[in-house]
């Protein structure tokens, strides 16, 4: 089974020692960006992987072409130019003290790439699956023209299509979002989000539901699951639910739904390693679960069980393998040492 | 606005990666003290700020004055002579195991300092406010000395001067402390202090209170607060109440009381990076709030809220931002990411 | 009072900053192993401390020696030789993620070593207590043999024997584990060892106890106890209990029997720094306890406080001071700084 | 007296440990740029140096400003906004393998910027001397713009210009540079610049000099500098003479010349710590020794030690005390330690 | 074209910032071994590599495959299994001070894998190149064994064979090299070695010699040479030439012969960061240059540039780019930067 | 064969990565003192130090005992209490750029320690030889007082002592240092010192040398020795020929003279690591070449090539070991691995 994905892969600059910015005189790098992050976890996963992006031809761009081999991911479709990385300088917070982006990557490789500088053919035509990010459309008006022609070409060569919506508040408001993701829903047979997602990118609104005070309606979400069923006629809808009580500890569940019934996982109280790449590494569970034909149940308990150890790892990739994940999914949360 | 505190300078060692004295090779080292934890925070806040002490003509004296200036104090009425820096080594405990502190600050130059030194008129002639941790007459008579000194000047040109009570037993008793002290409170407007301070240092024991058990007595404290303000005629008492579960984890609040109505901020359960300059912060943030004439409540808030987060961060001063502060204060703890 | 420990000395290799095994680029590594813990805490307590081992003539082996000396342990009977140190890799866990160890201690000098390499009678001809744990006789035949010659050594010159049953699934099977165990308890005085000890080693389960979902059943746990005592005639059995809430977060308490009366400690919840170490400082503190007379109560509250301690501090060696114990067991794990 | 430098203000980021790009995982931050090393050199000789460019309203931006009062330098007519900060990744080369820079500077905040952002009389009303490099103007045709308004002001106020000529070629090609810089001679009194530059920015190539070889013909750079002197009127012209022998060992000194006499500085071998930076620190130097009327040879072993000394230390800026360049300049170079 | 590369993979444990073993609380890991050296050098100069060994299959074999996919060799012929990786701790000299190795790879995967768990024709069908190193054979009876019977099938294949000889004498003796080394001869095409390995491998020895007086005989070099072609036929046999002054400053230059001509690089003095290595990277190098036809001059500047940047590299793999190669050979060894 | 020596240990903290002090956010800490590292010096080489010193009671004292500990130094004589360790900060220089150092050793335990605190009976009763250095007799009265009560008993006791003038200009003026070390000179029978002792703190002056030149005067030594020896019959005297380079690079030689013969050692071109503890580390040697009667051209090789390995080594104290100073003794000095 063969996995592709397309977006931007970004180097993420994060003061050492959990520091802030101004006290940084040494970042700790991590090559990264959501779809990377899915093409890295289904390759550790066993899946064939392949990851297609535009990265300028410099070290650095080299660099982001190693970190994807090592891992297994099929790098042979990246195309190489442009002008620069995409970047973001993070300042991790602690306890309630929030975590601080510093976005600085307008005019990155991919931001500017035109569709014919890639091979849809040879991308798709060995595919099973699509996915994408709702941040990729999100970098430029270019990217969201790419995106569209890439859910065609996978569309055209019969490949199922995920979208994790993924707002990005710094990137364009719910209006540009709306107006660019809501055409490309006819595309996409599985939609991820998370609980911000539905309503700044497709226009539906969780009731009554405040984050920020750590409270979730599950009913409400479920209303909104049903809706977004109807108007989008996705195959699957799932979302985490994150509960942020700091920024050092933070609930973590995940609700799916198959058109027909719901399943939410779990709850994990996780004490935060690094929170980056939690959303995308769900979104490679439930492809893996769907693409492993695992029930719905099964599947979202891998894919809660995946993104909750993403959490605990350091940098943006996924380096849980399946053994664990299973492990993990399975129900032992008791951390013992195995001697 | 412009604040003048004045005090010792320390450089902390900290044994990097919090391990013990005796396995450290290497050890991070932080330029604080309680006066100028107070400076820094206020310009970091957007006022101005003065740093009065004596430092020593060598290189560690000057990279002091250097972390000053770089948040903006003024340090042009440092006064740069005398044998030593102060400093301290400081072992960071955690969970069950507690902090362990060495002093070495005897002899520092601040210590063995005199008022005609200091320019008092240059210092005070343009300044509203006036600052002094009880650290400071503790170091030596001399400093007690300089301490009532500075008072006097301090009244001579109207401004009002606030004091952070700080008993330190390493550095006297409570004798020797209430023979100092309590004839300072005559110049005294506003009294800041934490839950030992009180006793120590004017003879005030918050009545069943006992901060091993992590127990607070709300009531006790606020008889106390009648009795300062009745025996010492105080405008503002403030105080921090820290409720100590373990070198990791504490909770924080604060009771601020104008003798006329009593205030009792929210309570943080922090995940502790850094705890020292909690107080100091504190400190700053009353100021900051009393001088822009913020309510009772808000000025609490506002305090607290600054002293929680000083205590995410690594290092001596609050480099948290207004910003930040006025969102903690205002409601967010949930310690979200913007992207 | 001199203790005598005996057995094989590693070095851990644990990637720096919590990261996976793939992510290490550098690696801490910390000397250590059961018994030479043992005799560190009890050097550090103050008590005569000897360890005997064999450690390969090279640097690494020179190290190991060091590191004991550097703590006060007479390394006078150490024997030189053999072909290498055994090792284990060490991968931290957090949160919800597992730790994980890759044991490379096969071959190490002290599996291969042999009686008569060992001058007993200088080893035990002054000592009051022989200290030894199950992992031991776990590492080779060879070691067993030795392990058996040591007991019987110690008996010879009438010293204390105590053994720490410490099963390590990689190294044995529960059959083989019995076999060699159960013979060699005819020289046990004292016994200690966790949950799974019993069962595995010397063949006694504690019913309805399953440790993965962090509960305890106190009176199965004496049913063994007093069936250990009826069948091995041992004077004293002690065992910690960890609950293994996650990675980071344990409770730990202990409890001890005397053939007459249980005590149970008071039970911390600790934020784990580093667990390794955590069985071996309690038996170092039972030891401590029991050859300074205390009470059964005392001992097992000062056993548990020392191991509780080890396990906030960093490496395998228990460098809590007998202050430090001292104040924890009698009650004060506020944490607070002391200034 | 006082100086006023503009320019630009970059972050370089350098893989730690003299890493290559691809293994770093954690890379050291150093903010600096031409004109502000000269403005820190400065006020740490003890004149008043001001440094103007534009800065992004984020942390990093703060940071930079933050890094330059701490050395004393006036931020005051700093302007804040634009797009991001400029960045360079630096690769740190070694013995036979030569240093690799990836610039992403483009877009910078003072790139775009306008000159009537700038208070130029405010700037220039009190200074003495204007100082920029050739690297300014030729970051965008903006920038251009802005140095000759800069330029103009100066002159309007009767400072004295410098400019360290400085080809970039990564940011334009000779024809480009020479349409820009020639021009722009007409305001300056003092030119500086290293082998390579009068050749690519003005058009005047010393002859027989291959730098790849390590040969210096100083009789062609002498042909050159009266050249330089009759075309464009310069007051003083300095040119430092870098001896690449190696990533880790240069030759330095220097040639200056009044329009009458020569000097050359005594050659120092430097075992580099941080090349960077020592061009700015040269044209630092000569400042410092013309605004004190210092003598044409003092001036130059003065400029030459600073730099030399600039060489042997980590980051952009040049740490240096007056007194530790008066002493090397005075001829000991034998690097013992005071005790 | 397709190189073929067989050996062991170590991990080296080196203690970190240049301390000895017994100050070395972290270690530096780099995986590495010979003929992985000599795979990621071709594949880096855009070869296709394959890497044949056997990893134990646990956290760190994985690593040695992740590290080599990171490079873009091929390693879909590795074999996993076995008891444990090859490790060597390093302790790195300075100045007078010699480095330090403790071996410790006895008893790896690879020692003791046997020819048919490789799939040779696999391995060899579309190959071009097969190289081995003499530390292969020498790590155990078995090795030795298993490096025959790929030579055999290399030949089979019609593949050319290289070996670099490589005498390790903490592996084995002269003699036993030489009874299991001078048989492998008639498989060899190319033969690679430095200084004392004609003698220890091969018993002959350069006349006139010693290494440790940091002189050269060339004559006696090419004497040998002679000799060796006349004996066993190679077609090329080169030999690099390390002069230690120092720990920490080598003279490096090499002597290639093709039966016919003698050639002899220019000479770097290099500073070293990392001689590791250096060996291998003059294989990979000459293999590139003989496979690309480059003359016998051309390839051996190739090899010996390849080998000189490899030693200012940190870790074991060269990580020189085409390129940088080129540049360097090509003569600018000046270190400059470009920018 | 049992050497005493006595003094005062310091911990050097300097700033990581050889930054200036006002860059230093971490300090690398190293415990050491002059007599200290004779000691640990002579331990390692096998003979039995003991070292008497006072230290505080608080963990940074316990940490000094404990480091001496780890290298086998018999610390039992070690008087504990007083007020403070003596500390010293260090900045390294590097190049043209020389090392700073900041003392802060004032008011420390032994400066203030009375000769009857010390068991001198016990100290010397089983001793061969005592050595101290001239820094002792420096930091205070007290400390000359002891030093000399020390002398007496050693004499007493029929123990030679061996000194080392060791000059250290901010602790006292040339006339304080004669005043004191002049009259001590009665009991020396061993005078050890480098080129500037003789003449601050003896009164002699090697004619014609500059030192900072670079340059030695090698027939204006042997001239100084004779006087000594006439003046107070020393019956060895030994000086370390240290040449400047740079704060980088060193010559390093060493002349010995009996009273009869000169023989001056070969020369060594370090590369410094970390140059503290060099001259200490000839003392060592020199006391070990002459307690194990070597000739006098061994004893001075010895001494030489030990405290040449030195200054390759982190730290103060002097891990080289017998082998390695043998090694570089006779003759290789080329720093190959061993493999």
């Amino acid at each position: 089974m063969r996995v592709v994905t397309m977006g931007e892969m970004m180097i993420r600059f994060m003061p050492k020692n959990n520091l802030r910015f101004e006290q940084a005189t040494e970042f700790e790098a991590y090559y990264g960006g959501d779809e990377s992050i899915v093409a890295v976890s289904l390759a550790k996963f066993g899946l064939d992987a392949r990851y297609v992006t535009k990265l300028p031809v410099n070290p650095l761009g080299q660099t982001a072409v190693n970190k994807l081999r090592e891992q297994g991911v099929d790098t042979s479709y990246i195309v190489r130019g442009g002008e620069r990385m995409g970047l973001n300088f993070y300042e991790n917070g602690a306890s309630v003290r929030a975590s601080n982006v510093v976005y600085d990557r307008k005019y990155s490789a991919i931001s500017a790439a035109e569709p014919d500088e890639f091979d849809f053919d040879g991308i798709f035509g060995d595919a099973d699956w699509f996915h994408v990010a709702g941040i990729t459309p999100a970098i430029s008006p270019e990217a969201a023209v790419l995106v569209e022609a890439a859910m065609k070409a996978a569309k055209k060569h019969g490949v199922t299509v995920s979208v994790d919506l993924n707002y990005r508040s710094k990137l364009w408001s719910p209006e540009e979002a709306q107006a660019v993701m809501i055409p490309l829903m006819q595309y996409v047979d599985v939609c991820i989000g998370n609980e911000e997602d539905a309503e700044k990118v497709l226009g539906f609104k969780p009731a009554n539901t405040d984050i920020t005070k750590g409270e979730l309606d599950i009913e409400a979400y479920k209303e909104v699951f049903v809706q977004l069923k109807e108007k989008f006629g996705f195959k699957y809808i799932g979302s985490t639910l994150r509960e942020s009580y700091s920024a050092s500890d933070n609930g973590w569940s995940a609700l799916i739904y198959d058109g027909n019934e719901f399943y939410r996982s779990k709850k994990y109280d996780i004490h935060l390693v690094d929170r980056g790449g939690g959303g995308a590494s769900f979104a490679a569970g439930m492809i893996y679960g769907l693409l492993n034909k695992m029930s719905l149940a099964d599947t979202c308990e891998f894919a809660t069980a995946a993104s909750a150890l993403k959490q605990t790892i350091t940098g943006d990739f996924n380096l849980a393998t399946l053994d664990e994940v299973k492990r993990l999914a399975g129900g032992d949360a008791s951390g013992r040492v195995q001697r």
